[in-house]
């Protein structure tokens, strides 16, 4: 038997095929077509899955599910409540695919939730139950499993740590409409938002978080004050979530996390001075899996239930 | 068969005899003798419930189990890592109190933890499958639910939202040692020490937070600044803790909550301004088992298994 894992994004949709032990045996990427209000896509996987099973001299009948990583809030029950970047509205996922994919079980979850479930089974979150990723990209996103599980909250929404309140003062207003949300200091955005604020001169006018952080490998002083405002900022919001789910583990992803060891030395150490004692003993790492975490993810969604 | 709830705290040990059902038979108190590391405590319970089942013409044959809610971190395989308020060290509760009573199935779990239980099942969170229970008394303390099961933590620690950071300018330590947790400005002596800072004057000398909410709701200006501190640092936190768990309703519980609609409302203006809209669909609402929360939860745990 196999099984698929499928991380549906804006642009591209990722699928993964995979052994039930969780290995990877194959890897495409299809263009997400959005025309017609996202109408195509379903089927356009279905069509892309049928092509696969077939190279692999295997049928609907070989294969035990579908699990899902979607751009957008997904409920307990496998609906989605909208995904503004496919076009999609209010529907359930997991009915309307299985329909088209010959009636075969199909798992949906939130794209940054399922992510953290793939690091948490085969990348750097292995061995933990208890793990908060952080996906720090043009913005801030979040997956948190607890006890195992990952927490979907009442309409999906959990683990949406990205717009935390973290700064009172912030006068600028983040793309969520408010103010002081964790996403205007801890992003790519974030950080370059900041950098210009403090000054930070480069050669390019349009510098990046990647530029940033160079410089502040390189001692540019500038450039380490922004570093150590997203660290702040991040570990205060930590500090916070550590108190509600007492995690083992902190896994950073996305874009940012490249900067590697000054990004996570930065943040341990705001965190460790601010965190409640009982809920200190957390391992920051860097996600392993990059961009497949959503497949992995994906894929263990079919053996989760 | 009937099963037991049993609150253990510093001072007195709650009983509940329950149906199946969960409906309470019979309730009692026995005092707590922390004498000689409260080595006693167990032994005092198993002949309290063997007193309580003889009474009702039951044996150790008709009881399900015991559910025990404790004063300290419980992990999810039922261990206490210390509890100081009780004398004890790390050991397994569930195993050494099956000994001591019938070999029955028992399930321990963090007091607060085990109160937002019973809370959901059969108090102000009826209902819900995703819940926040903030207990504000002299402490902060809380316990949250998500997809229908506490969030333990990896240590026991989950929910312990009384320490989360959310003022970096303060300059008093709190009991844990840092500065500006939550616990600081939103438990019954958080909102006395603010109000006695703003200048909040009582005919009495030692003041107390009922008198500061009593002197707000006639209309004292001072008294309203405290109220209004207290709503914005709990405000502000739920906000955090709303990003993270994604709840449809949290729970006011502990001495302070009996302050009513003036705390409630508060605290929802300040926590709607913050949150994250997608997260921001939550009811606010006062705890309803008042001390009976912990029974009702803690004989809910032999059933969740």
């Amino acid at each position: 038997m196999v099984k698929f894992g499928v991380d549906v994004g804006g642009t591209t949709i990722k699928i993964g095929l995979f052994s039930m032990d969780g290995d990877l045996i194959e890897k495409e990427e299809i263009v997400t077509d959005k025309s017609d209000h996202g109408s195509h896509i379903l089927d356009d996987i279905a069509q892309a899955l049928d092509r696969i099973l077939s190279a692999h001299h295997l049928s609907g009948l070989d294969c035990a599910g579908v699990g899902m990583g979607l751009p957008g809030p997904v409920t307990e029950k496998g609906e989605v409540l909208g995904c503004v970047n496919l076009g999609w509205g209010t529907f359930s996922v997991e009915e309307e695919f299985s329909k088209k994919f010959h009636n075969l079980p199909v798992k949906a979850g939130n794209d940054a939730n399922v992510a953290a479930l793939g690091e948490l089974r085969y990348g750097a979150g292995k061995g933990s139950r208890n793990m908060v990723m952080i996906t720090l990209g043009t913005g801030v996103g979040g997956g948190i499993i607890s006890g195992g599980r990952i927490i979907m909250g009442a309409n999906g929404a959990g683990g949406e740590i990205g717009h935390m309140p973290v700064e009172e003062s912030e006068e600028e207003i983040c793309s969520c409409g408010k103010r002081g949300c964790l996403e205007q200091y801890a992003s790519a955005t974030g950080i370059v938002r900041m950098a210009r604020k403090m000054g930070f001169s480069s050669s390019k006018l349009d510098f990046t978080a990647k530029d940033v952080f160079d410089a502040a490998k390189k001692g540019d002083e500038t450039a380490l004050d922004a570093v150590e405002c997203l660290g702040k900022y991040l570990g205060i919001a930590m500090a916070s979530v550590a108190s509600v789910v007492n995690p083992d583990c902190m896994v950073l992803g996305g874009g940012v996390s490249k900067a590697g060891d000054i990004l996570v030395h930065t943040v341990e150490k705001h965190f460790q001075t601010r965190v409640f004692r009982p809920c200190s003993n957390v391992e920051f790492r860097i996600a392993s899996l990059g961009n497949d975490g959503g497949i992995y993810g994906a894929a263990e969604l079919i053996d989760s239930k």
